[in-house]
């Protein structure tokens, strides 16, 4: 897991202190406990190269001393939150340091998801492994909210139920849609290619857990958290529509309601063509991904897989589809690196397959454009995190809370 | 002073406690101190309507004793940071309630500026008066660096000596400056009108006092929040260039080095003219104070009020720049409002003299563009803080610290 990666921008004052000595005493406790927790879970979130922390690299870590850490720690393998490995060989004289990391199998995170042309569940344990997943091929472009939802419920309760048998425990579920959602309320306003308006999602799941619904692309960037990216960068997805996410310091920025990062609706050229927003030139017209397959000559619905086939044929007409689209993202992703300040852009979706025939455009827009860029140069890159991302995402967003309130699972 | 309006999006792990019972108790104090003096300022800042807070009211907002918060209260109005207004006439038994407010000409901040054509200074107290000012118009442009900033010392250190003389404490100062200032180091990288490049300039100063540097439109857009703004909004503020900045939740977006906003390359026409930085069809070459003025027939330097003047006589070539500039701004700021989700745009600079030319054109860009706009319409509105609220915003910032902090005052 990662460094406090919260989903807001946390700015609201602390909570204040209940006036008895009591529960000053247990709110105390409570942190204390969440500390050690993060201690055991960023070091494992720094990558496989670390060693992982014993409890006196914990007490260094947080600043408590080694007792009370001991206690924590102990409060955490009873509950399977943090499992000890075998002692290292003591370095000197005294205990043989035991090696502490995220427990697994033990507590899990359900990624949902509905999409276009699938439905998806992805169960992920606290060491960051896949547990369970199902993935259903369909078409779902104005399929009924209902069904629809109640067979990916079906989909996961049926995960669920194979997980809990396994003795695992189910945290809670976070549900992916491709459209705008409120991420204060969790509300579907719109998701054009399902064909789905105001909607309250989570009922129709028909699941007995706490579900959270977020922009697609929005989870698919939190995916990214665990490879090896900065900790702020631009995410954007390319599809029929283009999605994007802004990460600040490992947590996604939603301020007001999260629709943020519509780039596939910024300017290219008010000259151009009419988009389905019902402005002219926006990005979607040059780099969508039907854009692009029939600028090459395929039919919208093609595979991508075709376009690269052409690319590497070095087939002129599809060639210069995705220059021109390239030139579009590029001038578009600095206006985007301009306005939000932040020089990392992990392109996923179609885009991390398209890459090598589109960085050069890319790059020299943004080397045009950005403002900043001879201080501090933008940095493109292909995202790293696979098929169906945002059910990675989500299912750590859910694990995400369990470690920072590990006082509800002990 | 506001709700925790801090600068940076603080999604940093709490502090750990160091181990020491006695410490722990020190750090509990300070926190329930810093509960105290923003519980007093943020009733100061939610408007003059409402009555100040009595002791009582205190302990119900922190969820402190009565005991607690009369003790820490006490202490702070010891050191002059809160002041007792005369008790309003009891309403039942006891003790009448002793309003408390932010303490006037006690502790004070500095707001500094360098400018194209103007130096500033200005020292606001807790109670958000301005106590001192001092603004010296001038030419900078290719001034030297050194020699003008020190200019500004002596400007400074004159309001010091002036302020300390009536017993008042300098917490601070903040120097706002019209360029990319990394907000990591406050290090100027560089400032186009004013020549300066790769520059240090607080030593310049000389003064003896803690100096934090930032841009000039970030503080611009800060000194909004004494006015009635949403938590969040977007400052664009038009000049010769186009600053802006991004508040979410009463505090400034700054990811990586905070060189966000730049709404000013952003593209608006791919073949329109080509800008200062070397990119065509910036919105700086449609709506930037320079391109209209000379747009509507004007000198490039000629002063606002002239084409203002034209405008009321319905100057058709007046008219047909601003409209022009109005179309332009609706573009980029439908840009803006789609890749950060901020619905509200205040317009400050030369566009809050000229927003009744230019709302209807503004209105429709976003109408058109935005596309949340029908679930959360976009807001413009003119900037309220008045002429160089950046001076205004600093100040405001050094005494955001003082609340923030306020064990370091008693």
């Amino acid at each position: 897991m990662t460094a406090e990666p919260t989903t807001t921008p946390s700015t609201s004052p602390a909570p204040a202190d209940t006036s008895g000595a009591a529960s000053r005493q247990h709110t105390l406790r409570e942190r204390n406990l969440r500390l050690v927790a993060r201690a055991v879970y960023d070091a494992a979130a720094s990558g496989a190269a670390t060693t992982p922390p014993s409890r006196a690299d914990v007490a260094a870590a947080t600043g408590l001393t080694r007792a009370t850490v001991s206690t924590l720690v102990d409060r955490l393998v009873a509950a399977r939150l943090v499992a000890e490995l075998a002692p290292a060989p003591a370095q000197r004289a005294g205990r043989p340091a035991v090696p502490l990391v995220p427990a697994p199998r033990t507590v899990v995170g359900l990624g949902l998801e509905v999409n276009v042309d699938y439905l998806g569940v992805r169960v992920l344990d606290l060491a960051g492994d896949v547990v369970a997943e199902r993935v259903e091929r369909g078409a779902f472009h104005d399929a009924d909210p209902g069904r629809t939802l109640g067979s990916l419920g079906a989909l996961a309760a049926d995960a669920v139920a194979r997980v809990e048998a396994e003795g695992m425990r189910v945290a809670g579920a976070r549900l992916a849609l491709p459209g705008l959602v409120d991420a204060r309320t969790g509300e579907l306003e719109v998701a054009p290619n399902l064909g789905w308006s105001s909607l309250d999602p989570v009922p129709h799941l028909g699941l007995d857990l706490p579900v959270r619904v977020a922009n697609e692309a929005k989870l698919a960037a939190l995916a990214e958290l665990a490879g090896d990216v900065p900790d702020s960068f631009l995410y954007v997805s390319g599809d029929v529509g283009i999605g994007a996410a802004i990460v600040v310091d490992r947590a996604l920025f939603l301020a007001e309601r999260g629709w943020n990062g519509e780039v596939g609706h910024v300017v290219v050229d008010p000259a151009g063509p009419r988009c389905t927003c019902g402005a002219h030139g926006c990005l979607e017209q040059y780099a969508g991904k039907e854009a692009v397959l029939r600028a090459a000559g395929l039919a919208s619905d093609a595979a991508v897989g075709d376009l690269v086939t052409r690319l590497q044929g070095d087939d002129d007409v599809a060639r210069a589809a995705v220059v021109r689209a390239g030139q579009a993202l590029g001038s578009a992703l600095a206006d985007f690196v301009n306005l939000t300040g932040v020089s990392t852009v992990v392109l996923g979706g179609v885009y991390t397959e398209l890459l090598p025939w589109l960085a050069a455009e890319v790059d020299a827009g943004l080397t045009e454009r950005v403002l900043a860029a001879p201080f501090a140069a933008p940095d493109v890159r292909a995202a790293g995190a696979g098929k169906f991302a945002a059910l990675t995402g989500g299912a750590r967003e859910v694990l995400r809370d369990v470690v920072a309130d590990p006082a509800s699972w002990v």
